[in-house]
């Protein structure tokens, strides 16, 4: 059996923990399926004192973490302190420039800054592996990069916040409105420091940027994506949803079009029988669509000690067995830059209307949506919501966002509307 | 960039064909992904003159596959031959020997011998691959080997025949009996040419054993299964499944038990509303849970030529960029041989009894059960089925499975039931 791996682990949160717990209780298991012992040499977190759910006794305790990225005897650096910036970003350059490895959890930081430390990375012959940036356990990042090598890959979609879709799914089992169960969220300590990462759906933009470098060969890109929060869906809206065979997700989905890289990540509706329609509560799915395998789905939770600690082991073992891959799987130096787009692929659209309760309004309505071009699908009328106002759903057949834009603005000026129209893309899965 | 990787591909059957068509496509793209371009050198096949929709022109054809097995200008022998036995072993044996290096698609060659071929593989320094043997496109083998390398399997679960589960989908959506359903399967070309393979649940059973190994790190062993295929499952079962909540699936499991590994292939009854019950038509499905990372489901097309070949392109591009795994995840000399056990894990069962309509009927029936230590979640009596019949349907609390062979004995002994009892396990998913 060859020499032992040595692994510097910077950061024992939750993930970092987790990690040393399976290194401890599954030592021989993972010499036998690396090939070689993997052993902790050194680890750093801000607070020594701290009482931690596991024995560190065994392990040199660094203060600061650019001593364990320089250490000689480490062979990988685990960053699993986070941020985008920072001690993460400077001790990820550090311990490469300094010969080792490199295995991150940190979403935040590829997102931003992916590509030049792809880049210096390759230039030093090192690898960074980062499995549990996306999507907790679930082996979406070598599932896209390895198993689906074969295949241009046609559109990736994802719903890789937890928290919004706990959210999202118990205001619909609760009849509760955003703002309760936010704040029920909040009280579970479901919420990051700033919840704004959660729910204005950037947490997942990151994950979403990150999915599309490896997907389309670009470099990655997270100001170019799309994003909008759950913050805007509503209870009504999640209840019509649902009448007519949708639920409503933040739902992350990017597809190469004919303009340039389509990225978004926004409250859609999808059907409620699809798998990411009957997708409840925290767990993670990532869809990937490729032009020889179809859809695969996969399926996990994403977040959590032992599922991420899970996906951080996976590329330990990895780099363990010798396997050493381009950070995005192919060489940074060649991703093109995308040009981002706007989606150029038709979708219906769900939009909801408060009209004047009196005659001939259903007909301006329906007039400006001819005038845009767009044709019906189905529509309800409801009964009277309040006094004044009756609801009025509408599904279209497939029509370009243009379209849709030009409705939305063109609405309001019929005079028969009580409030802001709302619209939300219906997305085929 | 390296030297090529070339390939000498051994049966041009639908997977075939679809390899040598994405390499043909995508060239570039592989190239920049394995950091080598990646060739064909030799082709063979039975039929030179057979219509193929595959320009192979610029490869050298091969009457015999030994001599593709044996070229000096193969790198990787890619067997998609099929069989047992016979000229796919022999040429895969002869292929290592050779010094190359296997993908393969072949289950039934894996579940039957998979161990000396891995052994063999390993004592030369070769690996062998094998993701489209299991599940066609879905990453499961890759998944398990390596992204859930950090956990201890504790259960592995499939349905990984299409066709069966196409069956049990349409017995029930157009509410025709199994025979009525194998033979409209039959006339649309989804059955084996030995329908035994699908409905007999034997090829699904070649996956499951797979699976086992690389789970629990034991010797692969087909004989070891407990098969039953889906002969059994009437309309009635499926229909008063539903009625409970549950659907019915040819459901794989295996799990490590205190008795030693549990194998099964088998209709069970899962909950409707889980992914598993909620997987239509020939969609397969894996679910792997690991002590840490929880529970992952992977759903994809099982087979078809497209995902298949993206499976086996996955292997070719894994060599193509140098990674070298043992064949079952961990050496193959130290795989263990399994103690075969029944399982050994409680659970809820499903049991239809057609009573006569006669009082004490049911009360002799509660007495068997109470007898058996069974304690009923649920009962229902229906309205008479024939005119001297009541069906009686039981879902039972979480009972062994020697409980419930007891019962099964002892039911027709109480001279109330008007045919025999059928069972069926609720798996807890």
């Amino acid at each position: 059996m060859s020499s032992p791996l040595r692994l510097g682990i910077a950061g024992l949160g939750t993930v970092g923990i987790g990690v040393v717990k399976i290194l401890q209780r599954h030592a021989d298991l993972l010499a036998l399926r690396s090939g070689r012992p993997v052993t902790i040499t050194a680890v750093s977190a801000r607070d020594r004192m701290k009482n931690r759910d596991a024995d560190l006794s065994a392990y040199r305790w660094e203060d600061d973490p650019m001593a364990v990225a320089t250490a000689p005897d480490v062979d990988v650096f685990v960053e699993l302190i986070g941020g985008d910036a920072g001690i993460a970003r400077d001790s990820i350059e550090t311990a490469l420039r300094a010969g080792k490895d490199v295995v991150t959890a940190n979403k935040a930081l590829l997102a931003l800054h992916g590509q030049p430390l792809a880049e210096l990375a390759e230039s030093l012959g090192r690898v960074i592996r980062f499995e549990a940036a996306v999507a907790g356990g679930i082996p979406v990042i070598k599932s896209m990069t390895e198993s689906l090598a074969g295949n241009r890959i046609t559109r990736v979609m994802g719903v890789m916040n937890g928290t919004c879709n706990y959210i999202l799914t118990r205001m619909e089992s609760a009849g509760l409105p955003y703002e309760a169960v936010f704040e029920e969220a909040r009280q579970l300590g479901y919420l990051e420091a700033d919840p704004t990462l959660d729910v204005g759906g950037i947490d997942a933009g990151h994950k979403l940027a990150i999915l599309s470098s490896i997907a389309f060969g670009t470099q990655v890109s997270f100001d170019a994506v799309e994003i909008e929060g759950i913050e805007r869906v509503s209870i009504d809206d999640i209840h019509r949803a649902r009448d007519m065979g949708y639920r409503i997700k933040l739902l992350g989905v990017a597809q190469m079009t004919p303009r340039g890289l389509e990225q978004r990540m926004a409250p859609c509706l999808v059907p409620a029988d699809s798998p990411l329609g009957q997708l409840v509560g925290g767990t993670n799915m990532v869809v990937i669509e490729g032009d020889s395998v179809g859809q695969i789905v996969l399926r996990g939770a994403g977040a959590g000690e032992g599922p991420t600690a899970s996906a951080v082991m996976s590329d330990i073992v990895e780099i363990a067995r010798g396997v050493r891959l381009p950070v995005f799987g192919q060489p940074a130096a060649g991703l093109v830059a995308a040009q981002p787009a706007r989606t150029a692929v038709p979708a219906a659209y769900y939009m909801r209307l408060e009209l004047q309760d009196k005659p001939g309004a259903l007909a301006k309505v329906a007039t400006v949506l001819g005038d845009a071009g767009i044709s019906i699908d189905r529509m309800r009328q409801y009964g009277q919501h309040s006094p004044a106002s009756v609801p009025v759903l509408v599904v279209t057949h497939k029509t370009m966002p243009e379209a849709i834009d030009y409705a939305i603005e063109a609405l309001p000026r019929t005079g028969v509307l009580v409030s802001d129209p709302v619209e939300l893309r219906i997305e085929e899965v």
